[in-house]
């Protein structure tokens, strides 16, 4: 776990998806994006119930696809993303959700440096012929 | 397609990755991001090759998933776009390429008003309970 999320040796799951649909998942990708900040948070999983949860109550909603059950975001951490719109692309195979955070941090992971939760997941760069993360 | 690309109507092809994943591809899902103004342009998707090409050439390769090859965005309309960085997630099973556009638009829509290409692929947001596009 720790190796996975603070190494610097790329460990990408490539069969993600494969995996995804293999077990019938009907979903799309689901890009979760800060309306204020611009950054791109993470990526998750809606299937029609999880899009239509998201605009009734106003919150991020997924598809846990590991759980195979709707994931409130937020819902047992209080980190909840507060929606401010879906968007659809041209092919209507993927979701963006603007939202705004409203809790410590997306991450489940923390900064060392800082002992907090990190806003988003995407805090290391690959770099070079041996995909380093730095 | 146009009423796919233009319509108010929902028709989100939720079977997408399933078909991925029936496919045996092994790919990560990829959000393309404009490094300057911070929207969200696509989601593609890589495996391990478009990954490398990507780093090596520094601009946005990309799998294919329909045609089952490698993508280099822009080799044959001019789209180029050149690559920032590239980020990984936490749990390594998503990417974040931060790009810079080199061309006219990097959706393959053209906008009615302006008749020129869309810069990204989210133009449209999803209401209510009919999923109704706007």
């Amino acid at each position: 776990m720790e190796e996975l999320e603070e190494g610097r040796r790329s460990r990408i799951d490539f069969s993600k998806l494969r995996r995804v649909g293999e077990a019938g998942c009907e979903v799309v990708p689901v890009v979760l994006q800060d309306a204020d900040s611009g950054a791109v948070l993470y990526v998750g999983y809606a299937n029609e119930l999880a899009l239509r949860e998201t605009l009734r109550t106003g919150r991020a909603v997924l598809w846990s696809t590991s759980r195979d059950e709707l994931w409130r975001k937020g819902e047992t951490s209080g980190d909840v993303l507060e929606l401010v719109d879906v968007r659809v692309n041209c092919e209507q195979n993927s979701l963006l959700y603007r939202v705004r955070p409203k809790g410590e941090g997306v991450c489940h992971t923390r900064d060392p440096a800082t002992g907090r939760r990190r806003p988003g997941c995407y805090y290391r760069r690959v770099l070079g012929d041996d995909l380093e993360f730095f």
